[in-house]
C-alpha cells in the first residue's frame, strides 16, 4: 500500500481542492510514494504526536490542522517541521475540506451534541444547522459540556433554544449567518468579545465550547472510516491530552 | 463644563493620537461642544448601556470599545448606532490608546492579579512585563480566576512561573513577544488554538481569562480618576453583566 | 403600507443591484418595516428636505443621491446623517439604477430636450443616444437652456447636430464614449477641463447642463408613477431651489 | 540660448520636483539642449497651439497643462503627441509646480480678482486664503466675472464675505479645507455637485468660474517674467479662444 | 492597399486578442488607414530598422517585439519612439500572439532545430512538445548551435534525450513545465541562473540558445506567408545583425 | 566555536541588515547554537554541495544563494530543503548583503577582471564602477573570459572602453544606471535581449559573463578571510562544476 492510496481516498471523500482558498491542506512533508503500514490520526500535529509516530513505526500521520499553515523562510533546528522532516514520517492534513465533508468536522460534532435533521447553509458554507429538543441556553450548554468535556461559555437570551446552527474550530464570525439562517443558538469553538456581544444584541445564543474539543471529535470517525477501507493498514487514534487546562 | 473639558483630559492621560492606526476611538456621536453634568462608564457600549444612561439623564457615555468599529453604511432602526443618536447622547471611546497608557488597562490587569515591577516590552506596544510570587501554573491560574471572576484557561508546561507579561483583551498573538521577554507566563483575554498549541512547543504558559474579565477593570480605576478631576460632573460605574456566562 | 411595498415597488422599476458597484443606494436610515403615508421626492437630502419630511409628517424620504454616499466611522451633532436619524424619517436612494432604467433619469432628460427615438450605448451602460432635429451648437444650447433653466456651457464645432447622446449628471468622462457612438453632440451635467479640450480635439460638442438640472427632471416622473401606483400614499414633490446661482 | 537655459529658470521660480506626486510636468516631447529664440506661452496643448508654434517658428511651446498627461502605449497619427513630434518643436509643462509657486497661477488668480494679503494655508498646499473688502456674495460673483469673463456659478448662504480662500483649476474638493482656514468664501474653477451641496451645508461660499479662466490669467504674467529674464528670446502669448462657449 | 488589410491579416493568422494580458502587441505608431505597398519585417524596432524602412520607402514595419513595450510619459528627441513617429512610418507588432500561434515563432523555431511531432502544452499556453531523434545533450546543443548560430548554453545530466519542450525568447521559468510534461529537455531563448541549477536538480536539460535566435526565425516565415497573401504588397526582410557578438 | 561565532562574523563585513528587502539570507535551515569545526563554502546549496559536506563531516555551509529563496509551503522528500534538513547540517546565505559589502561579489569580479580606482555608484547601491586600460570591446571580452572562464556575449559600438560599470549576478536592468555614471561598458552575468537593444542604442557596450562566473569569485576570498579570522576551524571552498556546459 502507498500514502497516495490513503490520499486519494481522502480526497474521496473530502476533496482537496474543495478547501478554503487560504488553507494549505494536503501533503505537508514526506512523499506520497512511500509505502505505509501504520498511520497516526490527530487533531494536531505535536512534538508528542512525532514522538507517538517514531516510537509506533508509523509512516504516516493525518492531521487537521496543517503542519504548515503558513509558508516558511526558514527552518530552525527546534521547530517543529524540522522534527517533522529528521522523522522520515509523511504528514498530511484534512483540514477545511474535512470541516464541511459529509461525515466530516461538522457531522461529527453534531451527532456529538445530538443536533439532528442537520442540513447545509445557503449562507456559508462551513456552517450546518439542524435540530434539538427544544430547552433552555443552560440546559444546552451542559448538554455540551457533558458531550464535549473542556468548559463552555456562553449568551443566555432566556428563550427556548429549538433550530441550532454550528461550526467546529473558530467559528464566531458566522454568528450574523447563524442568525439568518434562523437559528435559535450557535455552536462554536471560538469566538471574539465582540461576538458574543452581537449575539446578546441579536438574541441568538452563542455557544463557545473550545476549538480543539469541537473538532477533535472528527479523529475516531476519521480513524473508523480508514480502518475499514484499509484492512491491511494499522491505523492508531493519537490519544494525547488536550492542550488546554480549565479552571 | 463641556464634554471637551472631558475629552482633553483623556487625551492627557491616554492620547488618542497614540492609539493603533486601525482602531477608531474618541468621539463616536454626539457632540463635544455639549455641557454635561453627568457620565456613564462602561466597557461596552450595549442596549442596556444606552438605556442606563437616558434613564440616569447622562449626557455622555465613555467606553472602552467604540461604538462605531467600523465605518457604516447603512443605519437601521434596530442599529445600536441609530439607538445611541436617537438617544441624544455623546458617545466616546478610550481604546487601545488607554490599553497602553500609564494607569491604563494593562496596568489595571496587572495591579489586580498581583504582578509587580511593571515595564514596558519593548518587542510590542500593547505588552508589559512584572514579576509575582514563584507559583506552580495551577496556582497561577487559580489567582487569576479569584481576582477576575470568569474561568481561566491556560497550557502546563510544569514549570514555576515568576516573570509574567500581560495584555489585557484579545493578545493571543503576543504569545511570541512574551517568549522573546523571557517570560515563564504570558496572561491575556482571548487565544486562538493554534496559539496555545505554540505556547506549547516553546514552554511559555498561556492563560487566558476573557477578553471582558481582562478589561473591565480599568473602568473602575478610570471612574476614580475622572470624578477626582473633574468635582462638579457624576460619574457613574455601569453595574451590568458580564455578556457571557460559564459552565 | 409598509416601506416596504414601496422599496419594493422601486426595485421593480428600478432594480437596486443593477447600481454600479461603488454606489451605496436603497435603505440609508431607518426601516423598511415602518407604515407609511406620506413620501417626500428630492433630489438630495438636505437641511431644508428634512425639516420638509418632519414638517409635512412624511415617514420616507425618496432621494436620487444617497444620504451615505461613503461610509462613516463618525457622527456629529452638526452632521446631516445625525439630524437625519433625529428627524426618525427613513431615507432612501434610487440613484444609478434609475440613472439608466426604462423611464429612469436618463430617459426624463432626454424627453424633457426633446431628443427622440432613444437607444441604450453598448459602449458603456449609463449613455443613451437619439436624434433632435438638425440644428447648429448654439440652437442646441439655447434649446437645452429653455428646457432646464440654469445655463449651458458648450463646444462648438461649427457642424450641424443630429446625433445626440447623453448621460445625466457628473457624466463627462463618457466624451470618448459618445464619439464611438457617432454622435454630433454629448449632454451631460459636468465635465472637466480636459474633457473639454477633447471633446474640441475629436470634433464631438460638449454641452455641459448642470449636475442639479439634468437629474431633477426625474423627480417629477418618479412622483407621478408613484402616486399612480399607490393610491394610498400621499407623495410631495420637494420644491425647494437649486444649491447654486449662475451670473 | 538652449531650451535647457528656460527649463533651468522655470526650475527655480517654480521647482518641477516641488509637483504634485502624479503630475507629469516637465519636458514632455522634445529635447532640453535646443537651440530656442521663440516660444509660444499657451494654457493648453491644442491643435491651434501647435499650428502656431509652426507657423511662427517657434522652438518651443511652454503650457500649464501637460501634454502627455498620462503615460500612453500607442501614438496614433491623429492625436495630439503624433503631431506635436511631427512638428520638430520641443514642448514644456509648468503645472502644480507653478499653480502653488510665488507669483504662480493662485497668486495671479487673487490679483485679478483683487483678493489681498494672500497667504499660504496650512491645510493643503494648493490653497491661499486672502482679504476683500466685505461684499455680497452676488457682488462678489459679478466681481469675478467682470475679471475673468466666462461665467460664474455660487453657493449663496446671504452673508457677508470678507476671508475668501482660492485654488485655480479643479479645487472643488478643498471646500472642507476652505472651511477649516475661516474662509468666509471659497473660489475655484471646477466644483462638482455634492461639493456644491456641502459648501451649502456648512455655509462657506463656493464660487465656481471655469478651470480655463481661473488659469489663463497666468499665461500673460508667466511672458513677462521669461521675456524680461531672457532679452534674445521672443516669447509670444498664445491668443487663441476659450475652449467653452456660455449660454 | 491599406495597412488596415495587412492588420486584419495578422489577426486571422495570430489573433492580438489572444496575447497576453500584459503585452501591448497591435499598432504601436501610425495609422492603418495609410495605403501600403512596402513593408520590412524585423524582430526588433532599432535605429536600423528605422533607417532602413525611410531608405527603402516603406509605409509599414512589421516586428515581433512592440516598438511601445511600456507606456511612456515622455518623448525625447534621441529616443526609438520620437524617431519613429518622425519616419511617418506605421509600426505594428505581432508579440505573444505570434509565438504561440500556428505557424507562428515556436513553431519555426521547432521545424529549425528539426523538432517533429509538435502539440501544444496543457500546462502553459506558450509551450508546445515534440520528439527528435534519440542523442546525447551535447549532440542536441551542436545540433541547436548548427541550425540558430549564436552560442547554446545548457545542463548536461548525461541521458539521452527524445522528448523536446520548446519556448522561444525568454521562456526559463517553464523548465517546471516542461518536466511535467514529461520532456527530457527544454529549448529556450534566456534563462535564470536558478532555472539552470533547477534544471540540474530535477534532471531536465535545460538548453538557453539566445532570445534573438529562437525568434528572428519566425521573420523569414512570416515574409513569404505574408508576400503570397498580398501579391501587390513587397514585403522585405530585414537583414541587420544580431544585437549580440559571442566570444 | 560556535556558528553563531562565524554568523556574527559575517554580519560584521557584510550586515544581513544591509541585504535587498526582498532577499532572504542569514539562517535557512539549522541552529546557530551548534558546535562548528568544519565549513563548506559554495556559490549554491546543490545535491554535491549538502554530499560533500555530510562526507566532509562539515556543520555548515555558507553559500551566496539562499537555500530558502522564496518561503515555501510543503517539503516533498524530493527537495533540496528536505535533503538538506536530513543532513543535520546548518545552512546560511550571505546575499546581497555580501553582493554590495567591501571586499564582497562586486569587488572580487572587478578585481578578477583587472577594473581599478572602483566607487560606489550614487544612481544604485549594487553598482560600482572603475577603470581599465583603454581597449576595444573585443578586447575586453576577451580579457573577461579568460579571467572568468565560460563565455561572453556582449554589445559591440566601435568605441574605446575606459571606464567600466560592474554588477555581478543578473544585474542586466542597471545598463541605464551604469550609462548615467558615465560608463563606457558595463559587466554583468545576465542580461535580457531588450536591455542589449537598448546597451546598442545607448552606445553603452554590456558585457555579459554568466550569473555563475562573475559570482563564484566570490568564494575563494570568502574562504581565505573566513579561515584568517577562525584558525580553529576548517573552511573547505567546494570545487564543484559549473551548473552549465556551453557550445
Amino acid at each position: 500500500m502507498k500514502i497516495k492510496d490513503i490520499y486519494d481516498y481522502l480526497d474521496t471523500i473530502a476533496p482537496f481542492d474543495s478547501a478554503a482558498e487560504w488553507d494549505n491542506c494536503g501533503l505537508s512533508v514526506g512523499s506520497l510514494d512511500s509505502d505505509v503500514t501504520k498511520v497516526i490520526i490527530a487533531l494536531d500535529v505535536t512534538d508528542d504526536v512525532i514522538d507517538t509516530a517514531a516510537r509506533e513505526g508509523a509512516q504516516l500521520v493525518i492531521t487537521h490542522h496543517p503542519l504548515l499553515f503558513a509558508p516558511i523562510a526558514q527552518i530552525k533546528t527546534d521547530s517543529l517541521v524540522y522534527k517533522a522532516v529528521k522523522s522520515g514520517v509523511t504528514f498530511i492534513a484534512a483540514h477545511t475540506n474535512l470541516d464541511k465533508a459529509s461525515g466530516g468536522v461538522n457531522d461529527c460534532l453534531a451527532k456529538k451534541v445530538g443536533v439532528s435533521d442537520l442540513r447545509q447553509s445557503g449562507v456559508d458554507e462551513f456552517l450546518k444547522i439542524g435540530e434539538i429538543e427544544p430547552c433552555t441556553p443552560q440546559e444546552f450548554a451542559l448538554k455540551v459540556k457533558n458531550a464535549l468535556g473542556g468548559k463552555v461559555s456562553f449568551t443566555d437570551n432566556n428563550a427556548t433554544i429549538k433550530t441550532v446552527a454550528l461550526c467546529s474550530g473558530g467559528g464566531g464570525d458566522l454568528i450574523d449567518a447563524a442568525h439568518l439562517e434562523g437559528a435559535d443558538a450557535f455552536l462554536t469553538g471560538e469566538a471574539k468579545h465582540h461576538e458574543l456581544l452581537y449575539a446578546n444584541l441579536i438574541h441568538t445564543d452563542l455557544f463557545v465550547a473550545g476549538h480543539y474539543e469541537t473538532e477533535v471529535v472528527v479523529c475516531e470517525a476519521l480513524c473508523e472510516r480508514l480502518s475499514k477501507n484499509f484492512k491491511d493498514v494499522e491505523f492508531v487514534l493519537y490519544e494525547g491530552n488536550a492542550p488546554v487546562k480549565y479552571i
